[in-house]
């Protein structure tokens, strides 16, 4: 099963299409998730999100109602607490209903430390297996996480762009088939080798390395409807 | 000497005033200093760039004659190499203009390769020493980094909110005086604490760590000259 999680990060940032993107995914089965004000958002697009997590504090009491009411699985998490709402969905995404592939929402733009928080949660040893079945999209960019090992990373479509980080110490990155290689590259602290492009015609690259967790970040100009 | 460094990032994430603060800085003295694109957006504001730094690669011919009339300092970076544009303008301001304080402008939105490497360029062992110099400031958030040590945090005027946020290992990450404390907590991996508050009627923050680097990434809610 696939997942779609809509966070709280502001919808100028948001994909254009995001509510046929979401209302075609639940059409075709897929779980639809909402954390804390990310619930109220989706249920404002119209479409019933079929989990809902966070302390919902910032919500009124009738937009909690209405959530309360629509919402089949609703888990009200603690403010003060060692894990983040967010990452509070990821395992129960995880765990509870065993996704194949979660793609985060609304995880970008806005307040710095919360898309940071979004960005390396899947560093978290609890997290850290599911990295490779998570996505957070934008309006701009497709970020996927990898584990150690030798992968072949497909172009995504409309992204002619590509970033490689280490997002921790990483031993052995080596980026071959791409505009800019890397061979077996010693990241002692995390660094991002930006703005590479896949070669002409030919639409993956090969990323390895031992140890540590390395993102992906597939990138686009935007053109005139991701400005809608 | 202060300096302000204008990069890439889209327009929409620079602060709302940002042609009224740089034009008050040149008259006050400040370094103005363009990275690429950035050395012409600042001539099209109708500031002149005391030192500009890129390959250029994107600008068209008219426009690159235009900053070679007009910019003192100008750079030529190798498109091909081991530093970026900003890591050289980093090195270039430091040991060759010895500035006291440099603020980063349009590091952020847009592609997050590249505000990726604008926000981890600072970890760098030739650059790790100018850390506490540099900040990056967009529309509605103000970043600046750590060094180990022991640091009382004030608050910048009009950002209630903070993250703390080791962008390496770190050991002993101490808050005290804040909203939520964090006492001598070793952190493995990156790992950010976000929507942390000062307390009321006290502007500031204890902040200490033995190793690694660490981000406070201060934030706001935008009003409505933000949204300008």
């Amino acid at each position: 099963m696939k997942a779609y999680a809509l966070l709280g990060g502001p919808q100028k940032e948001w994909p254009h299409n995001l509510q046929f993107l979401l209302s075609s995914a639940q059409k075709d089965g897929d779980l639809l998730v909402g954390v804390d004000r990310g619930t109220l958002l989706l249920e404002e697009m119209g479409l019933r999100p079929d989990l809902g997590i966070g302390d919902f504090d910032s919500l009124k009491k009738s937009e909690l109602d209405q959530i309360e009411r629509q919402v089949p699985d609703l888990r009200y998490s603690n403010p003060v607490k060692d894990f983040t709402d967010s990452e509070l969905m990821l395992q129960a995404v995880f765990d509870d209903y065993r996704v194949d592939r979660l793609t985060l929402l609304g995880a970008s733009g806005g307040r710095l430390d919360h898309f940071l928080v979004n960005l390396l949660m899947v560093l978290r040893p609890s997290l850290r297996p599911f990295a490779e079945r998570i996505r957070i999209l934008d309006r701009q960019n497709l970020l996927r996480f990898y584990l150690p090992g030798r992968h072949l990373v497909k172009q995504e479509k409309g992204y002619p762009y590509f970033g490689v980080g280490a997002l921790t110490a990483v031993n052995g990155l080596t980026i071959a088939g791409a505009r800019y290689c890397l061979n077996s590259y010693h990241a002692a602290y995390p660094r991002v080798f930006s703005s590479n492009e896949f070669l002409p015609g030919k639409g993956q690259f090969s990323l390895s390395f031992q140890t540590g967790l390395v993102v992906v970040v597939f990138s686009k100009d935007l053109d005139r409807f991701d400005h809608l």
